[in-house]
């Protein structure tokens, strides 16, 4: 929500701009369109040997839920880079040969998840200050009853499918709520 | 720049919040945190028999040179259905067969951008308000010294360099620019 102009300290108002066909906050002092946008979330795969590395949120949403290290992308980095920053974060853990694993749209809360596939340097990682615990899992030991996102969740069932057919590729998804709250999730 | 709190219209400053690691614009009366976050822009190469649609555009920046369909995803929408509303906004053109096919970060400018391969339905497109004209292109007419956008170029590369080897793939780049302006291309 926004009810002030960053740029002039103006109130807002919610108006269609000449020439545009959405509402837009404009400040009618200074007339600066004040643009909102979606948010990317990078995160990654660590992988180590049979394992990948998971952690416990020591932060909310979901509290003490299961997630792959992840967070919102910062202004001057890439993608990847802000993917590799999340997973120092968040696991102490260093990362080589990225390579893209999937993009996922969330329309609803206006974010697109981007994550990335990545060999754990060393295989060592210990919690960040948001993460209450790290742990490398093997496939049977993925708590997936207990994980923070159904973006996540979707992750992990594509990264097993793939590591089963021996090949990995780049996935494109989309995760819609439904009005009984659950997800449809839908691949392009 | 921010120089007022777009939720109480108090003055912002700028400092590193605590438990942050970076400076983002705060406000010292409603303690609201604005975080700044990259771009999302997203397109298409609509497809039509052994052809592309590329737009001229009639907008700066880079008026009067040549693009594929493309611009800032807005909230509430997929990634895909963007690209989708770009083409058709710019180009009266309508997609089918949506594949995801590159992903490139523009560190120095936060933007990422992501393309799409389509196939364009019935052949049809026409000068949306923002071009200038549309056309259906054949590889030999691809007007390489009149793209507008170094990720544009990039991607026609990468696009024709799969069609010769008869196989669609999705790439990851980044986009790095050079003390002397030029771009330096990573893949990754």
């Amino acid at each position: 929500m926004m009810n002030f102009c960053s740029v002039c300290g103006e109130k807002v108002s919610l108006i269609m701009p000449a020439g545009d066909n959405r509402m837009r906050f404009v400040c009618s002092q200074c007339e600066t369109i004040h643009y909102q946008n979606p948010k990317v979330v990078t995160g990654c795969i660590p992988q180590w040997q049979d394992k990948i590395l998971l952690c416990k949120r020591a932060i909310e949403p979901r509290y003490g839920l299961w997630t792959l290290p992840a967070g919102f992308m910062e202004n001057g980095e890439s993608n990847r880079e802000g993917a590799a920053r999340e997973t120092f974060e968040e696991a102490n853990a260093k990362l080589t040969n990225m390579t893209l694993f999937s993009v996922f749209s969330i329309a609803h809360i206006s974010q697109i998840y981007t994550m990335y596939r990545a060999d754990l340097v060393a295989g060592e990682a210990s919690p960040g200050i948001e993460s209450l615990e790290v742990a490398l899992m093997a496939e049977e030991d993925i708590p997936w009853g207990n994980l923070a996102f159904k973006v996540i969740e979707e992750n992990l069932k594509l990264y097993y499918q793939d590591k089963t057919a021996g090949t990995f590729s780049v996935h494109y998804g989309e995760l819609i709520k439904q009005q009984d709250e659950s997800f449809k999730v839908k691949y392009f």
